[in-house]
Formats: C-alpha cells, structure tokens, sequence
C-alpha cells in the first residue's frame, strides 16, 4: 500500500453506492490527496465538491481498458484515484487495473479502498434478505458466456441461496432476465420473495419493488440496468410493518435454537 | 426510515471492519444521534469517543436474540442504534432483530445503515479476487444444519466462482475448515489461490497469507473465527508485484475481448 510520504500511486476507490454519506473516511481521503482522478460521469458527479483542485479525466463505460491504462500511466509521477462505484472489487476497476499493471510490468504503490457493494446497498432497503450465505451474479454477456452464467444460476438456485443479481437487464441484452428467473422457477416455489432496487442510496432512488417469483412479469418493467435483483432464498419470506415498512426476511435459523 | 425529527427508533448499524476510517458518514451519524448503543464489546471498542455521552450497553456474542430484544423495547421511546461488525444485513444484526421486531408486533421506525463487509474489506487487501460473480458461505453450523453447507459449498465450487469463507474454523467446530477444504478439492485443481486475511482492516490486522489450494494444509493455523477465507475461482491466479504486492486476480474477462 502507498505510505503517507508517498506521492505517487494508484488509489482504486471504492465510493459506494452514490451518496457521499455512504462513502468510507478511507475513500474520501484518498480522492483528497489525488492530483487525478478518473472515472466514468456517473460515479464522478456525485462527488461534487471533492474533486475541487483536480485533474478530472472522465471516461465511458465500457472504456475500462483504456481507462486502467491512462490512469497507471500517470501513477508513475502522481497520486490518482481511480473511482469505482460500489465496491472497487466488485464488478469494479480493481480486477482491470491490476491485469493491466501486470501486464506493463510496471511496479507501482497500489491501495483497493473498498466499499459499500450494491448488494449490501440494495438489501438495507428491503430489509434483511442476505442474512446469511448468499450468491452474486452479474448477467452481463458481455465477458461472460451465457451458458457460463446460466450453469451459475442452476448451481446457486439448487441449494436455496439468495441470489443478488447484477446487471439484470439492458438494451443490448433484453432477455437475460427472463432466462434467470427461468432458472429460478426449476427451484423455488411463486411465493419465494423478489426485490427490486433502483439507483439505491443514490439521489435518484426509486421506491423498491417487493413482490414474489410467481408475480415478477407484472413488474418488468421496474427492471433496467441501474437496478440490482435480489431473489429471495427457499426459506425468505415477505416482511411487513404495518405503515413504516415492506421487504423480504431470510432468518438465519435462530428460529431453530431460541424462543421469541 | 426514522425522519429527521424522528426521536426514538432503531437504527441497525454495520460499522465495516472496525477502523474507523472504513465507518461510513451516514453509520457515524446514526451513532451520534443514538441514546442507547448497543453490541458486542469487540465492535463496540473501536468507536472510542463516538460513544461519549452514550448509554452504552454492551453484550456478549451469542446473546443475539436478548440484544435484539433489549433494542426493541429501548426503541419504543428511544434513538437505539445496534451496531453490526461489516455490513448489518450479512451475518449481522439486521435479520434477527426484524425477526424478533415482527414477532413482537411493535411498529417502530427502522433505518438499516450498510456498511462494508468482510468479504469487501477481505478482497481489498489481496488484489482483486472477486472481481466478478461470487458466492458467500459460512461455516458456522450453530444455525445452519452441517449437510446444508456442505451442499451449499458443492454447488458454488461446482460453477468454479471464487466463494468467501466467513466463520472458518473455531474452537467449537475445527474439523469444518478441512471439508470445506475437500469440497474446493472435488472441483478445483491444486493451484488455485486462497488468501486467509486475519482481522482485515482492523488495529489488530496480521499480514494476509497468500496459498494454494494444494498447500493450505501448511497454513491452517492461521485460520481462526477472526479470518476471512477467500477461494479463488477456476481463473483465479496469484498475482505479483515485485516488492510491492501479492495477492489474487479473478480476471472478468476483459483478456477475450481486449488486447493490453
């Protein structure tokens, strides 16, 4: 890891989910001692004020190689923050940077900061749905084969899990949903809860869906690929509190051992 | 969610690895707002001054269902903040106390604050062996029957995706590590990487010990309820850098579609 003398490095920073609130101390001060920081438009504006006094190079998405290779470049004479949302190891730049660092051979300070995944983002809002073992996965073709990702889904389904889904739907790729809940049907009962959480924790959040394996057709169309889907396990079932709130409960097995 | 003018409710606080650097602003704010907080004592020490003013109450680990109780009841007439190590909605408080909350039939305003959990804080510290689709599994089986995890381990190693360990191994259950060990074996051949990282970003934090698969045998006293266990995937391998770095990569796939 980069010391505190040091002045040049790479800073992978993991910034959250969007708010600046659910940002790590770490993370801010990382963005604080860079001269560049790079990332793409959406994970770059929320910082707002942070980028003050920067050199801000902002990149596409889809341009993580290109992105990965200016940034190393300039860590040779400065310290630059590279800015993943979520979690810089999770479907973050974190993998990328460092196969590309490999790669040039070149020998640089290097810290991951991580941080809030939109898995944990995602399931504080919907109660607690991941309470114990759980499977994420992306249904993005676009480095993965399909069939590679549907063996995955059998795999996690057959065993009951809670499944978080990434990347659940786009343009480019309009029926990947379909084939997941597909997937899930061979497993689950209708009744197994489902959640859908858009642009969580961010300014633009939306309400979260609550509905279940057997009704999910009738809210499609809440899906895109700013939402993340959390499939409940065999044994989540929903939750309810009256006015204050909605989601899914997967119990750790407390139920099993204690009275309450 | 508890509103602004909210004076008495929970909020469920995951605090991330314990330095408070990694505490997100809105964790360190439900804090500051609280009457009561409540945890077990080694989550509860590293806050420090946050808690001044504070009534503290501490309790002890396997005391879940009592603090959750105890909350519940506070949070009738009272700001009550529990505080989770990691993320408060994997392997936290967040589960049992919506279970022990919904049984009670009390309807009190509820706010579920993420934090940054271990397999996050784990990854950060070895590369980047998460970068893609992954699978979380504990070992503990206290809750969860012994023949349902090791189910669970067959089908995520079947699918060759990286799988966090948490609760590895303990006094109580020694010999769960070593089948955990023997499924990885079934699917995955000797080299494939496994980092153990010890108390990850906490005061107490030991050097990450980077193995394979076919040596971990001569690592395994490393391994304690306080470790994080990652296996690497089936395209996980070590990563180098000179002197500054070793640690995993699980690559996404960038190398089938780019040239760097």
């Amino acid at each position: 890891m980069p010391g505190k003398e040091q002045t040049n490095g790479l800073w992978i920073v993991g910034c959250g989910p969007g708010k600046q609130e659910y940002m790590t101390g770490r993370a801010i001060a990382a963005i604080a001692r860079a001269d560049y920081v790079i990332g793409n438009d959406s994970y770059l504006t929320p910082l707002g004020p942070l980028l003050n006094g920067k050199t801000v190079i902002r990149s596409s998405m889809g341009k993580e190689v290109e992105r990965a290779t200016k940034a190393i470049e300039l860590a040779r004479s400065h310290a630059v923050a590279i800015i993943s949302g979520g979690d810089a190891g999770v479907y973050g730049m974190a993998g990328i940077v460092l196969e590309v660092l490999e790669h040039s051979g070149a020998q640089i300070p290097v810290e991951i900061v991580p941080g809030v995944t939109a898995a944990n983002a995602g399931a504080s809002l919907v109660g607690s749905p991941l309470s114990g073992d759980f499977a994420v996965i992306s249904l993005s073709d676009l480095l993965t084969p399909l069939e590679v990702i549907e063996k995955r889904l059998d795999a996690v389904f057959s065993v009951g899990i809670p499944v978080v889904i990434y990347n659940p739907r786009s343009h480019g790729r309009p029926h990947n949903f379909a084939l997941a809940v597909e997937h899930a049907r061979k497993f689950y009962p209708p009744t197994v809860p489902v959640a859908i959480v858009k642009n969580a924790l961010r300014e633009d959040q939306a309400e979260p869906v609550i509905t279940t394996l057997g009704e999910i057709e009738n809210v499609i169309d809440a899906i895109d690929m700013h939402t993340t889907v959390i499939f409940g396990g065999i044994e989540s079932r929903i939750w309810r509190m009256g006015d204050y709130a909605r989601g899914i409960i997967t119990p750790r097995g407390y139920q099993r051992k204690y009275v309450y």
